[in-house]
């Protein structure tokens, strides 16, 4: 088998990097997929270092047995913790979610605002991908806890999801631009957007895709054969709600995941 | 030392067995206290049952070490999972939160409501328990996943806390009592009580600290000497927002917290 022909891996902590597996099938429909989610020890964001370290090494050598020409580490903790040490390791190219989100972010500055989990935020990840990229930019980065929860109930463009909206973003309108520094904040575009009013809207989700497109392209890895392509789903524990939240975020049900396990 | 002046052991994965402290302390304002957080592993109810119990273990040798005449397993989890198996172990009486609130409700039964985390309502620990005091009485849960970050952001008596609860709870007026079924949830009383009107609604946390200062009157366990009470506090990880939201659960700010190791 060619290395072109390989599947692209997508890792997260847990079910939220399906949005950006979503994304990565939208842009590229021709290639195959292996999206795996660490649902057994989810939340990476709470945990130290270390541990979150020795988990993306367990996922990477997850993907090296799978066999893949690109990973991607759709998990903020993940990428702000071990990026750079994965990419160390890993035979093929390894793209993160922040890098993208921060690149076009520049772009459109120089004010960003940033909104994130608690452990995103206050990790300074977004904030120090910027300042590299364009120590010019101002950046304002707010988390915004009840996100997550009012993703994964569905409750994504109602009177509740605008007011919390409005809560966590009022005054935030005089910027240029708005990270989304979560996977599962995509979900909630529509509340935002109301909010943020004529503000863009920047989805490290699809930022993340384009990046996958142009790592692709360059390094001549596209597959290229008219096949249909192949999606396999991978995860470590099947908790509450598991199927209702994988059709909330990939925008539709999958028939078969397989369960694994790491160590 | 005789027993009597030991200190109270109360146990959670996290802060929200602060609540349960709390009345605790209003309700035995003589009594000593030590608190544990496991908040380097929390939360538990996404772990399996062989490691909420090994997790529970560690945390009685350190109570054990401290040296308690009482623990409580502040934590519904923990008690649903590992109540039984803490009991054998310790040396003196452990009292869970699931119990007591089981059967406060009972009293007022026949038609019974609980609200807990998805784990919680999911265990069936409220369901058997309430069966086990009451095979007659009708039980309906629901599980509220927006309540823990409502409570923990302080959003808990507006109109967003007011709307989420309407959401959960509507339709369910029709009960004899509503089981507050999580740690967390104390703090959401004034919107749930809006919305429930005249259903009374049984505070987890109140009913164990009654269960408590039954268990030490009936074994002659209750402090008597007049001094002044010490409340000791120790937390596996001191996480973001961690002191406010250990004065939103203990309804006060805590001036020395000790970071421990369990392992």
């Amino acid at each position: 088998m060619k290395n072109a022909d390989l599947p692209l891996g997508v890792f997260d902590s847990g079910l939220g990097g399906l949005t950006v597996l979503r994304a990565v099938q939208e842009a590229l429909p021709s290639e195959n997929t292996i999206y795996l989610g660490d649902t057994a020890r989810v939340p990476y964001g709470i945990r130290s270092p270390e541990v979150v370290r020795r988990y993306c090494f367990e996922s990477l050598e997850f993907f090296e047995r799978q066999g893949v020409k690109l990973l991607v580490l759709a998990c903020n903790t993940a990428t702000s913790v071990a990026l750079e040490d994965v990419r160390k390791r890993a035979a093929f190219p390894v793209v993160g979610v922040i890098e993208p989100g921060a690149r076009a972010a520049v772009k459109a500055g120089p004010r960003i605002g940033i909104i994130g989990t608690d452990a995103t935020v206050s990790s300074g990840a977004y904030q120090r991908a910027i300042a590299s990229f364009s120590p010019g930019c101002s950046v304002v980065a707010r988390s915004c806890p009840l996100f997550v929860p009012l993703a994964e109930e569905g409750w994504v463009d109602d009177e509740i999801a605008e007011q919390v909206a409005q809560r966590y973003l009022g005054g935030l309108e005089n910027i240029d631009a708005l990270v989304l520094g979560c996977t599962h904040y995509p979900l909630l575009k529509a509340a935002i957007g109301k909010v943020m009013k004529a503000v863009p809207l920047i989805d490290s989700a699809i930022e993340t895709a384009g990046e996958v497109a142009d790592t692709l392209s360059r390094q001549g890895l596209a597959r290229m054969t008219g096949g249909p392509s192949e999606h396999r789903y991978f995860v470590t524990d099947k908790p509450q709600r598991f199927s209702e939240l994988v059709r909330r975020f990939l925008g539709r049900p999958v028939e078969q995941i397989t369960q694994v396990e790491l160590t």
